[in-house]
Parts: structure tokens; C-alpha cells; sequence
């Protein structure tokens, strides 16, 4: 409803050309050739139970609201170093080479525009694909440029921007610097290092030439009423963030089920081992803080203490991230959960995840793609709180005392609903 | 709306006193007490969200529709052994010795009467509390017997008859004998024991007899139209099958995950250890059968190969339980997914639930007595649809081809909706 | 000492050309070439400490007694599929394509020689290669004749013979037809099927032309006085049973643990998913009567309920093979080990092992051939304990009230021991 | 042989009168009255085969050396807390009260002297039943006084000196302070507090009091030259560090397996969460270090990257404690191990120990006392390498290039071997 169609090509601007980026790619160029499948992205698969005329039936979300086809998408990247895309997906050791080479022409044309970075933020890499910069206004400007030559350059009628670059370091908001539009601008005009993270330069840029934008990691680039309300200015959507990939994939699913049966919980221990780059930047302190406060948020609006007193006071809960080189991009995780039942007897559970760090991501960096361009033409602006389905720590305004949504089941509904709403279609699904 | 207060108290009648009956008693008998909690218990902790007069708030199910308070139960109890309540729960090794020694009074009155009991259904067993009986007919006129005099003797105004006896040998269903009631009734006139089993004695007596049956087994007993429309036609509300307590309860939370995400799943093994008196009885492969008939169709409607072909085709499901001893009734299973991703890439999850049965089964006990007599009281007859959320296999009208719903999320939904609706409120929760 | 030189080529004929032996194979043409490294395999990496002239150093198995090398391997099969190696290879998906299209052209040429088969003895398998046999004892010597036609066709100058085929039904050995040479040959001539099982032909077929045996699979082929005379008496030896590969490795690692800190032991639980044709041929119960046989053995004589009678009494011993074809080679064992220490207190052990069977079976095949052979040429004949280290059900003589060693560390103890005996030298290593 | 029968009581004196000591006291205690079982402790339960007189049998060790009953223990104790036996054994919540009131009296009567303790080395406890004192070396005189009066008021004929205490912040030992005894005398007159931990003051005052002391936790007490010297030229044998009790127990059972079938390791990931004081004390970097450096150890030389270059090179190996109070003394381990086979291809295990701190820790103080007690009525002194079998971290003369057996298997032969030579029997095990 009021969705427009999608006309000409849509561009993928990806900050990060790792593994993450350089899968997804990879699945989009071999999936246009029919040589693999898009699994795990909802929009190439997940079916909505809607009645037309009278007549019950499930439609896919192209059938529902207008997407972008693979065929539409055009990708360009930004990245610390200068590999293309082939030579970064073979060093990511994510995807078998053989599969590499069915589409190495196309990978190899992509290659990364110098990024903008500060070591300081990331400690632990060292790219030389840099940008000079005055000052942090001089970036967020030498970015927009990228952008109008990006489209310029392809041809492309509409740009999304992706960031699946590393974890900065922690930068807790501060409303006397990110609650307004002019704070913002001011302090990156000032260079205030301490308070303007790169990303939030990415992130400005971006909205400023009307391109929506996705946070994939926890930085808080996004996390401030200051670019909110630049978004809602600039008609441009933005989601975030930290995609929801493993650990927290399961964990905001499971403890639903502990709520949902009123069982109690005494504690909850969450640990993860990977060895691919993430990994390595997450090994410093200072950047392990932002991944653990947005993993550690999760439980906090499932099982709620001041709701269920008697059931989630106090519990222990801690998360750890582990740098371990064998597994690259096969990170594990395992959880040990202490819940109690009737009469205070106490039971346990452990989830062992052998999962891959990059193809749990991929299929979402297409999924927001899709709709975050779907809800631009839509004419929806500021952030998108129906996508928080596929975040660790769905944004919210939290000046407003709002709480985040964190269970998985009302995320899809939620997502769900507003696909339908967008599309003029009623929900009929179970609940 | 139109839900009636109770009045009086309410008979608890239940078959089989063994690990879970006395588990449920005694947690109720120490709950009036303050001494335990009937932690896991919805009606006794869950919330749900309600608008009233303009204004949200959090009430609990018994401020949303009459429920009998823990104070009016009254417990009965028959048993192939004679053992009372308190000699039981010491054998059944759940609870610790000083625990059931509060209430060893109140346990020690509660003496089984005789079962009606057939050895061909669950061979392993070998008591001799049994009643002597003629055929299938007589053995539902003696428990209907029981029934009125358990009636007279505590005065009770209302009684409820809980399955929480043992797993019979598998009963496949013939609309030739369990399609109407008259089929039914002349079946066990003939006593024809290869199509009536004892649990079904029990479900028609105690529908006979006005009272609310609910299958804690996975017993076919409730699921033929015989005794759907007998419910009907006595204003009976019936509920079952099998509790969904260890790994059905977290199968079919998180299956709806992968469901979800859209990953494809290659195969789920399941294995479960126990060592309580279920262990010995499903270590026999024809009461296992009616088991894991239960337990395989768990997945079926939540991942659904006709919906999904590309993800949900082909596979494979195996659920074994092994009787190993050393466990008791601390249950313990363990899950092996095998799910696919982006570009097919294989990934797994591992679940080992170290949990207990009865104390899982017990808030369960409790909720679907004081729910199940609610709805009579509301007006409601037949199988009910709104206590699937605390069953492996919610009842559904397979000669109507109607699909179960398996998902827990959209059952706890439908729960709440229903309690709502019986309440004249209106749920506002996020979806 | 008085262990001769290899001379020639040595002749590897392998009764079951499949997942095993061409991964065995492909691993040795591959380490010819040096593509690939022969990891696992003791007598290409372990080294024993011994003192030479005064001096302590470290010694390979080769720089100790005279082995075959690598080079020196020529490989024939029986089979009852006809597919070459190469195609059987890929079939068996255990290793990468590209790893076997390095060694095609050798694989290829292996081409299975038909099988001797009766299908009362696997039942789950339908293979067309196969001879037709009047009865058991001509089954045998048309063995040997393939024996004696491999010999000159290839001009080795020794054969050793190695069942890696399917398990076959479970034969319980009985002295009047098993215990003497004469009483078998007359139960093969009468063709008694019943007694007689495919694998005895290829073993007496094997003894009768000199050439050592080697029993991969838990079949009873080798555990009869009858064969150990007949070894003896053609001074051969032989070696089984059962390749002690992932789960039971395991258990005869951790076992010993358990007992050298005098724990006791309630229970030990172990369950295995697997997808290839060994999971196939398991599923049917005659089948896995043999392999649970072999898998129980092994606590008993480690964890002994005779010497200890307050930690080892009635434990409970539970093994599981469940066919999972999602799996195929990767097979996966999940063990729960129920202990208790000081005071009677319990504790909880659980392991879980992602292997792969071809792959730990491999290395073994590649010792127990090689080391088979320098026991031959060392003089030796009958059964061999000093190898009892690769197998789950290491021989020894029941009829004589042995105690068979089951302890890992023992075994590794025995056999480096033997081999410095064999090569003269005195072993120094910590015990 | 040469191992004098012991007279009268032996004396034990505690070195932290918490978990662990409460535990093995009270396990002694109900043994005495014949209320529960030693399990866990050699020398109450292992048997040794042995020739006697042509004839084999298995032996206790008790037949084979002198060894003290558990009557004749008589225990003291020191401790920062005030709090009696029985309180502190409340507290640590490891055993059941009722266990615990079978012998209140006798717990209740052993009070904890005041303890030497510096908060610098333990920065998360803060006890107030500490000694004042001036230096170091009047720290040492204080306990040499305790000594000398414990064994007056008990009149006890031996004592042996026991630390089950915190584990103190990690302190690299230097041989120009640590290397000779005056150097370390020097120091402690000095009051060098930087490299004089209180732990060594206790080794320091029970070596000059002629009684064995054994360190249990981590710390570097006994780890340097001036202790060997002193405790030799005194005649007082030691033993130490780091009661192998969980996860390294395992490990130093579970890698040997590795090493012999010569399987190669890319990583090994250990976690660990626990709840007690243990686990609080840990949780301080400067602490964890000790434990770390002592849990690494493990592996070293048991899968040793110089004998095996192919195999042992470069494996990550990573040691975590996460402190998680709903555990307490519960603690339990995660173990992720990669390793690699036949051709590289990978596999992996997975071990979860579901263990209890105390329990594990007890029977090895048992052990330790009676063993250390006996070592030196054999003439034995110094550091005890037949006792590396308890000890995470065995002691070993590091000045002279010696390699410490991390194997425990190895470790079991070499205790039983000396036992049978203290009492002059030659063992006769399979090895």
C-alpha cells in the first residue's frame, strides 16, 4: 500500500569487505546462476498466511510488498585493506574455494574504496586502505563523496549502506553531544574524537544522501537521538543492531520457553570461541564491552524481575567471547542454564551451537537490504523497529522509557505484521 | 463472562499415584502451607498484558477468570498398587525425604482404590490393587461407581479425572469402533480388549459421570470421535495427550527457530535416559510405539515439507528413550540438529536438558485441573483446543483434516487468547 | 631380534572395498606421493624411548624392527558391489573429490574380485558381485584360489588379508563345531550354515595359504580354538577383533581414569549416530548384536566389580548405535558416565565425539598390516595380544579363564613392549 | 622395607579450614562411625598385583606399607574466618546437614587458630582471625609456636602440615631470593613481602618443625630450591601443587589417548564455572594467574610439540574460570578439543564434567597425609615425585632441565611403584 515499485538497480554499499560481506556476496552472484540458495533469508523463503477474498493462502513477502530482485543488486564496499573480494573470501575461509571460483570474475571487480578508521576504535587491525582525514566532519564529507560517485559511477537508482566492519570500541551516548543534530555535527566538526566514532561518520554520510543505513555490529552508532531524528529529517530508514546470528539467535528463542512456562532462573553462563577476525578485534577489552552489552541485554525483557519477582531475581548471567584461531569462521558456543521448577527443584541446560559465524549473517545483509529499500519506497523514516528480528539489541528509544523487544516469536510477529501492513494484507496466522 | 465462580470444592480424581500424582499433591499440600512454590504453574504465576478502561496492566489468570484456589482441591486416587500417597512419593525418589515429611499426614490418607487394569496393555507392570471385572463395560460402571462415592464421601461439588498413569501399548484408532458413541459402548459391551483399553474405560466414565477427563499419556483414549462427541453431549470438556515436559517441551520451542530463520534442517536425533517406572514401561517396543508416535509428530506441522520443500524435504527424525536406572526420574535427554544455511552450508546444535518429570508434569497437573474446570464451568464441551500448549500431541479432528498446532509460542498464544475471551478481556500483548 | 628383512612386495587384500578401505588406501597413494600425511598411524609417528649404549633416544617402530614401507603396499579387494575404488570412494563421500581425482588412475585400477556372501549374515546389503558357492567349504577354496591367482599376478612375495566388510549376524561359538581344526572343516564341508559364516572362509581361506588375518569387524571369525590351532599350526598369525575406533577409544581411555581414582560408577550410557553402511547393516538387531557384544566387553575388565566390589557393582552398561543418514562417515557418540566419590556423592561425565570412522579406522588398518607381517616374519603365530591395542574386543583364550585387557594404556604398554622385544631393545619409557 | 610401623596419632594440621578441609574432615569422621564410605582414596580402596612367594595377589596399600588409620587422625586447623567445623561446613554448602549433624560435636570442637595472611595475595577475602605480626619471619615463628603447641595439647606423635587455603596471586620464583635457604631466611627477616608469600611461611615453619607439608592450591610455595634444600636437610619430604581434581583430571587422562593413537591436536579450549570461595578468588586476575599458569602445564609434556613436530605443533590452548555463584561448590567444566587424523582431516570431542570441588579434593588430602606420613617414616625427603599423581602441576627440579610427567597414567605407575618398593614388593601389573 503506498509501496512503491522498486525501479532500476538497487546499490549494496558495504563498510567491511570480510567475511561476512564477502559471503553474502558470493551466495547473491551464485544464486542469480542458480548454483546455490539463499537459505536463511525470509525474504527468498518465508511464506505469510493471508486471506484474499475469502480464500486462505501463504505468500511469500514479493508476492506481499515489492522487493528488489538478486538480480537488481550492484555492490560496492569500503575496507582497511585492499584485497578484492576474491582475495578476501579466500582468506576468510568461510566458503570452499571451488565455490569461490564459479563467480571469481565478479568478486574480483570488487574493490574496496579506501575506508575511513581510527585505531583507536579498532586496536587490533591494522589496514593501510585508509583515508587522510582532518577531522571527523572531513570523513563523514569524503564518504558522501563515495557514495554520489558510487552512483554516479553505476547507475544504480537507489543505495542501501551496510556496515558488517568490525566492533569499535564501547562509546556510551551522551545526549549533551549525541542528542541533537547540531551536537553531532558540531562535535565532528570540532573532531571530537572521544565522542564521534567512525561508524557514526558512515552513518551520517549516508543519511545525508538519503541512503538508508544497517549497523551490523553493537557499536551505537545508530543508538542516538541525534541521528533518529537526522533520519526522520532525510526521509531514510535506518535498523540496527548487532546481527543476530548464533548464540543470541537461540538464546532469544529459548528463554521464551522458560518464560512462557513460568519456570525460574538462578543463572545463565554463555560462552563462544572463534577465531576468524571478529574474534581477534573482540579480544580487546575495550571492544569485547559493546559485544557484551548488547549479548547481555537480551534476557533482561524475556525474564523480567520486576514482572516475575519470584521467579528472575538476582540471576547470574555472564557471557564471554574466546579468541581461538583453529575454528576461524566456525564459531561455537555453549551455554549452561540453571532453571528451577515446582517446588524449587533445579534442573539444568546446555546448548552446544556448532555454527558459522558468516553464513548465519549472510541471509540476514540480504534480508535488510530488501526491506529497509522496501520501507524507504514505503515512505517509513527513523529507525525500524519491525526489523529488530534480526538484531542482538533492537534499537528503541530509551529517552522515552521504552522497552526493547528481545523475544524472538513477537519480533516475527511484529515483522510480519508490518510486511502485511505494507502490503494493504491481514495477517491470519495462528495468533 | 458468562465463566461462573466455583462453588465448593473441587475433586481431584486422579489415575495412577505414582511419581508425578504424588510430586503434584504434595506441592500443593505444601504451597497451602507456604512452605514450597508451585513454581512452573501458569495459572499460579503467568501474566498477561490487558487494556482496561484505557490503561495497560499485568493481571494474573486468576484475576481474569474464576479459578479454584489451591485450598479446594481434593484428592482421590486410583492404583494397580496399594501403596498410599506417602508410601509412593518415598518410592518414587523425587522429592527428599523431609520434604514429604510435612505433609506425611495428609499423604498418608490418601489411599488408592482399586484400578481397572489390563496386563496386555502394560506388560511390564505387575500390581495387585486391581479390581476384578467382568468386561470393558463392567470396568467403566466400577469407575463410575468410584466416582459417585468418592463424590458422597468428601462432598465435593465438581471432580476432575488426570491421566498420570502409565503409557499403554500403542491402540491405533478404527472409526469403525471409535466413531460413535453407540460403536464405542457396544465394543466394550463385547468387551472387545484389542480395541478398548482400560484408559479409555476410565475417559468414558468419567465423562458419563459429568466430570472433565485429561490424558497425561500419550494414550489414544480421547483421541476418537466416540468419546469427542459423548464430551459434547455431557457439556464435558476433555484435554490431552502425553505433557509436554522434557524435550517435546524444548523441541518445540525451538524448532520454531530454525522454522523462522528459514534455515533448513537435515535431521533431528533425540535420545532420552530415564530410570523412573515410565522408563521400564516404554523400555517395552509396543508402549514405546504409542510414545514416540506422540513424540515424532512434534516437528511435522512445525516444519513442514509442503510449505517448505527446499528446506523441510527428507528429514530424518528419531526419538529413542532408554531405561537406565541409575537416573530415577531425573530425566535426561539429548538432541542432535542437523540444520543448513546460506549457500547450504551445514551447521548443528546439541541440547542436553538434565531436567526431572515430575516436577516438569506437576504445574502442569495443577493447571490443566483448575483450567479444564473453568472452561466447564464457562460452558465449554468436547476436546479443547486451548490446552494444547501443555501437550506433546494437542488434540485436533483428524477426520476433518485439520492440522495440530505444534508451535509452542502460537499454542501459549492461543492459550491466553482463550483465557481472555473467557474473561471478557482483551489481550494486548505484542503480537 | 631374528626378525628378518622384508623382502619384495607386500599384498594387501581387503574383504570390503568400501568407505574404509578406500580411505585406507587413497591415504597411502596419497603419502607416496606426499599429498598427504598418514596421521594416526603409530607406526609411521610414534616413538618409544630406549636405551642404546648408555644413551636414551627416541625411536620410531621402523628404526626398531624391520617394516614395510608405504611403496611397498599392493592392494587387491573382494566385494560384493562391483564398483572400483574410485567410484566406491566416492560413494562413500568420507573424503574430498578433488584429494581422490590426485590418485584416480590407481584407484581405479583396483577392481573387486566377487565376494563370498550369504545374505542370512547381512541382511541389509543386496550385492551382485558376488560367487556362487556350492557350500561353505568350497566358498573357502575359491578364496584361496584368489589368494594364490593374486600372488602371481602381482608377484608379492607376502599377503596379508584384512576383513574391513560389514558386521555380520552375531555367532556364538561352540567347542563341538569351533573347537577343533577338523571339527570346522567338517561343519564347512557339510555346509553348515548356521555355524559357519562367511567371514571363517575367508579366514581359514587365509591361514590355508599362509597368509596373516586380520578381523576389522566385531565378527566371531577369529575367536575359536579352531582357527588359533589352524594359525598356529600354519604359523600365521592373526589379529581382531573390531577396530577400536571413536566411542570405545574413548571409553578405554576414560575407564581407566575413573579407576586409578577409585570413583565408582552407577551407570555409563552410550548412544552413536551413524549414516553409512555400517549404521545401515546395524540398524538390524541380529546385526548389532555382535557390535554391542564387542562394545560392552570393554568396562568390565577395567572397572571390575570382583576386585571392587563397592565402586563396580551392578552399574549399568547401556550401548546405542542408531542409524542417522544425515551423518554418513561422520559418525557421532554421545556418552553419559553417572560416577561417585567421597562419600557417596554423584557426579556427571558427558562426552561427545565428532569423528569420523573411516578416518580413525584408516591409520589402523595401515599398522595392523604392517606390524602383522614383521610378527610373521618375527616368527610369530596364533592370536596376537600385543596388538590388542587397536581393538575393542581384544582376543585372548576363554577357554582357558583368561581375562582379556581392555585398558588402553596397558595395551599401548603391551604392544611397544613386544615391539622393542622384537627388535631387541629394552624399553625405558616413565613406568 | 625399611618403612617403620607408625606410633601413636598423627596430627593434621589444615591450612584453611573451608570447603575442602570441612569436606574431608567430615568424610573421615562419618568413616570412623562407618556412615559413608572414603571413596575416591587410594590408599582406602586401590589394589596392586603383586608376586608373593610365586603366588600372584592383589594387595591394599595398607599390606604393603605401614599406614596410619583414619582413627588415628587428629586434626587442627587455621583459618582468616572464625567460624568452627561445623559452621564453615554449613556455609560451604557441599554436604547435606543432616550428614553434617552426625558429627557436629567433633566439628564443632575444632576452632581455627588465627592464620598469617596478607591481603595482597588474596585481594577478595576479608577475614578478621588473623595474627598481627611484624615481618615475615616473625609470621613464620608464630606458626612454628602453633605447631609446637598443637602437638603438646594432643600429644600427637607426627604431624603433617596440609594447605587446602585460597589461592594466592601468582609469584615467579627467583633464585637470587628463592635459590638457598639463607636467601630465603634473609628475606623473610627482611620482610620482602613482594617475594614472600604467607603460604611460604607456613612451608618455611612446618619444614623447621620436622612435619611434611603438601600444597594444594597453586601457589608457588614448595616451587623453588631453598624449600627442596631445606626440606631435605630438615628430613621432611613435600609435595605439591594443585590437587588435580576436575577438568585436569580428565585432561591428564584424556590426552594421552591422543598421543598414542597419534592423533594430532590444532586446539583445546577448557572452561570453567564455579561458585564457591574458590571461584570467587579467581575471579582476580592476579590469582588467576596461578591457576592458569598451573592448568596450561598440563598439556605440555604429555603431547610435545618437539617429539612431534607434525603433530603438536602451535595448538591453541586456552584455560577459562568464570566465577558463577549459582554453582557454588558444583563446579563444572566445558572442554572443546580439535583435533586431526588420518590425512588432516578434523574431528572433534566435546567433555562436559558435571563435577563437585570438595568431593573430588578430599579423598586426595586423605591420600596425601597418610602417603606423605609414610614417605617420611621410610627415610624419604625433599619433593615426592611418586606423589605427582594428585597434583595438577608436579613438582620438578627445573634447574636441572628435568621434564615434569603431566601423564596420568604414568604418574599412577610410578606411585605404585614406589609403594611397592617402600614396602618391598615388585610389582607385577600388566605393564
Amino acid at each position: 500500500m503506498g509501496n512503491k515499485e522498486p525501479q532500476g538497480k538497487l546499490g549494496v554499499m558495504i563498510v567491511g569487505l570480510g567475511a561476512v560481506a564477502t559471503t553474502f556476496i558470493t551466495g547473491v552472484l551464485r544464486a542469480r546462476k542458480n548454483l546455490s540458495n539463499p537459505i536463511g533469508s525470509l525474504t527468498q523463503y518465508d511464506k505469510i498466511r493471508v486471506t484474499e477474498n475469502g480464500e486462505e493462502k501463504y505468500l511469500g513477502y514479493k508476492d506481499i510488498i515489492p522487493l528488489s530482485g538478486l538480480d537488481d543488486l550492484v555492490f560496492g564496499a569500503w575496507d582497511i585493506f585492499s584485497d578484492n573480494a576474491f582475495q578476501s573470501a579466500i582468506k576468510a575461509k568461510v566458503l570452499h574455494p571451488e565455490e569461490l571460483k564459479t563467480v571469481e570474475n565478479e568478486l574480483k571487480s570488487i574493490h574496496p574504496m579506501k575506508a575511513v578508521f581510527d585505531n583507536e576504535y579498532v586496536s587490533r587491525l591494522h589496514g593501510d586502505n585508509v583515508k587522510a582525514s582532518s577531522n571527523r566532519w572531513d570523513m563523514a564529507n569524503q564518504i558522501r563523496e563515495d557514495i554520489r560517485n558510487f552512483r554516479k559511477k553505476t547507475g544504480v537508482s537507489r543505495i542501501v549502506v551496510l556496515w558488517t566492519a568490525s566492533t569499535e570500541k564501547y562509546l556510551k551516548p551522551d545526549l549533551k553531544i549525541h542528542g541533537e543534530i547540531e551536537f553531532l555535527e558540531n562535535a565532528m566538526k570540532a573532531d571530537d574524537r572521544m565522542n564521534i566514532s567512525p561508524s557514526m561518520c558512515y552513518a551520517y554520510a549516508s543519511i545525508a544522501e538519503g541512503c538508508p543505513f544497517i549497523m551490523g555490529a553493537p557499536n551505537t552508532a545508530l543508538d542516538i537521538p541525534a541521528i533518529w531524528k537526522f533520519a526522520e529529517k532525510m526521509s531514510v530508514p535506518v535498523a540496527g543492531k548487532d546481527f543476530k546470528t548464533g548464540q543470541t539467535l537461540v538464546k532469544s528463542g529459548l528463554a521464551p520457553i522458560i518464560a512462557m512456562r513460568c519456570l525460574g532462573l538462578s543463572g545463565w553462563f554463555s560462552t563462544n570461541i572463534l577465531g576468524n577476525r571478529d574474534g581477534l578485534v573482540l579480544d580487546e577489552p575495550d571492544n569485547f564491552k559493546s559485544k557484551e552489552i548488547s549479548k547481555l541485554s537480551t534476557l533482561e525483557t524475556i525474564l523480567d524481575p520486576k514482572l516475575q519477582p519470584n521467579l528472575y531475581n538476582d540471576y547470574c548471567h555472564e557471557v564471554k567471547i574466546n579468541f581461538y584461531p583453529p575454528r576461524n569462521d566456525n564459531k561455537e558456543s555453549w551455554d549452561n542454564i540453571d532453571i528451577f521448577g515446582w517446588m524449587g527443584y533445579p534442573m539444568q541446560i546446555k546448548i552446544n551451537f556448532l555454527c558459522r559465524d558468516s553464513i548465519l549473517a549472510a541471509p540476514l545483509c540480504l534480508d535488510l537490504v530488501l526491506l529497509i529499500d522496501a520501507a524507504q519506497r514505503a515512505g517509513k523514516s527513523g529507525f525500524q523497529k519491525f526489523l529488530g528480528f534480526f538484531f542482538k539489541s533492537p534499537m528503541y528509544d530509551y529517552t522515552k522509557n521504552e522497552i526493547p523487544d528481545n523475544n524472538l516469536y513477537t519480533q516475527y510477529m511484529s515483522l510480519r505484521k508490518t510486511i502485511c501492513e505494507m502490503g494493504g494484507y491481514h495477517l491470519t496466522d495462528h495468533c
